[in-house]
């Protein structure tokens, strides 16, 4: 447990827990989805007198952890937590009232509930039974950590990942189509730690016939992604590795009608495979959403990946960039045809941020 | 003039003289090929009692200027200078004497002359003079300052610069060839200023013909680089900005006997037209070389840059990254083709370094 500097402001003080509560909540990355990653701590007296988070569905909210394990001394106390407290009966009860019931005086809260038909609500009620709340503490970063989470309950669709990794040249292969590697095992390790907070992969039939890759998070203790292939004829390889559902489910989506031997072969594997008349970024995106998928990340070569652009179920690009030239003209790039003729029809992308991974740039922006 | 803190240990004063050496030295940014940039400073009881820097060639060199500044009191005095002073008779008098005849009693300097032929013989002869003399103090800002110098007194071949702009997905262009503007306003300043740190810039006909580029530092004061079109038809449009010889020289190599009629059309207007038996990125530089050009920025597209790539003739490469997408599997990237088939071929980039320009990414690193 962090100790809280001297002679702080309350400003600082409420930074400062906050970002205990978002340590917390990261502590179960991952683990969470369809809900969000919360942490919640409460003080007393300058004090941490509990902390807690939310480890997993159907387990109990941050807040409730918290609770217990300050008992009487949250009588008075300050609870921080990340997101706002729930004020409604869901698969456990309402967190605001537990709030109340403790006797807080005072409740800081990150950023309200995403949801727009419930924002709000939980604050009212802690309001009303006279606590002070605060809100908007570190909310940047609280915003950032559950932005799946926003995303997915403000638009009804999973939140849309793109990485890719090429050279500095422009290129996410050679001209006979050969990717391994292009980044280096540190940037490797971090797209591992990337999938094992998404609930699924998408990619192309290319991918699957070119790469044959595995797509977990090569770590057995998280839990794995869903891996879902976009197949217009399904002429993929019956031994590829991706069909081994005993280390991560896979679900492949193909265009009615396509192929019912190969189906039949896949099905017998325990592959999920769903046919949809039209087989488009947008259909994948509404199937995962009826799953509960919070994120989807697309891994797939440029023409998938244009597809997805063009389609809007891509909000945020990760770009890991190799400091090396391996030339061709010919050879594949990220992103295929978006049919923009000029340079200022170019997709722009915002809130960008640049890190080094290993001997690799990361560069991450958003779309719209 | 900077103040010196209190109380530095001689390193750190070293450090602080020698990093006042560097900025005077780039006063002079763009004006002294073929010769080096060089600042020196002259002090006495830590205050700095003269100073200066090589204004361009046929001008004395920086001691000197510092010497004079100085006047008596160099005698005793430490004499700091980013490369070594000089020790033969060229188009000045040796710098190592006149120091040795100011009684200068200790000589800082940040880099040995870069030619094997003549290395270490000026401070030999500071040092049979009796003068106390150190040696590589900032020495990684002094030889990056002058690292054109160096290649090309070492090599005999002009330092080769690769710029290019790209999207974030690869692309100097779009599909149909469109590419105003890829990068932001800054970048495009940025890369005016180092062309007024190049001697020759250097494109292809496709350039010619798709950009029609004006090729300049865009500012009046500046000594305009030499332009250099290598072009295997010498189909290129007549009215190109290019041919503007008012502007900046303007120099087209062709293979030999290449269009005769066109060849005295760019000559009536200026342009000087050498044939060579082959049209070359090597054959080009050998004659860049002995034009004295020290540096040459290939400007050029991706066909032409990977055969600059492949010859040898570019050392460091600058790409510039707008945090854009704009797709096209057909849209021209920077290197053509290199003949790679597997990505363990590619060519790493040492010394990497990454800077944001306006809102552009700039990524600089160097071959072999």
């Amino acid at each position: 447990m962090p100790e809280l500097p001297q002679n702080l402001c309350q400003e600082e003080c409420d930074r400062h827990w906050m970002q205990r509560c978002l340590d917390l909540a990261k502590t179960a990355y991952g683990k969470t989805s369809p809900n969000p990653m919360v942490g919640s701590v409460i003080v007393q007296d300058n004090r941490l007198v509990g902390e807690g988070f939310h480890p997993q569905v159907g387990q109990p909210h941050a807040e409730v952890f918290a609770l217990r394990e300050a008992g009487d001394r949250a009588a008075g106390a300050t609870l921080y937590v990340n997101l706002e407290p729930c004020s409604h009966h869901g698969r456990t009860p309402p967190c605001a009232d537990a709030v109340v019931a403790a006797n807080v005086v005072r409740v800081v809260v990150g950023m309200i509930d995403p949801n727009p038909l419930v924002a709000g609500q939980g604050i009212a009620k802690l309001e009303q039974a006279g606590i002070d709340v605060t809100i908007g503490v570190e909310e940047e970063a609280c915003r950032q950590l559950n932005e799946a989470f926003s995303y997915q309950i403000q638009h009804r669709r999973p939140f849309g990942i793109l990485k890719y990794a090429m050279t500095l040249d422009g290129k996410i292969a050679t001209t006979t189509g050969h990717s391994a590697w292009v980044t280096s095992p540190a940037a490797r390790s971090h797209v591992h730690h990337l999938r094992a907070g998404c609930d699924a992969i998408i990619i192309g039939g290319n991918t699957v016939r070119r790469d044959n890759p595995l797509l977990t998070t090569h770590s057995k203790g998280d839990r794995q992604p869903l891996r879902v292939v976009m197949s217009r004829t399904l002429s993929l390889p019956i031994e590829a590795q991706i069909w081994d559902v005993d280390v991560a489910p896979t679900l492949v989506f193909v265009p009615s009608g396509t192929n019912p031997p190969m189906q039949k072969r896949l099905r017998d594997k325990g592959v999920e495979v769903i046919e949809k008349q039209n087989l488009t970024p947008t259909e994948v995106m509404d199937d995962l959403l009826q799953r509960q998928c919070l994120s989807a990340l697309w891994e797939c070569g440029g023409m998938l990946s244009a597809q997805a652009i063009a389609s809007g179920t891509v909000q945020k690009v990760l770009a890991f960039i190799a400091p090396k030239i391996i030339g061709g003209s010919a050879a594949p790039s990220p992103v295929g045809d978006l049919n923009f003729t000029e340079m200022t029809e170019a997709l722009p992308l915002q809130k960008i941020s640049w890190e080094t991974i290993g001997s690799d740039l990361l560069v991450t922006g958003y779309l719209h």
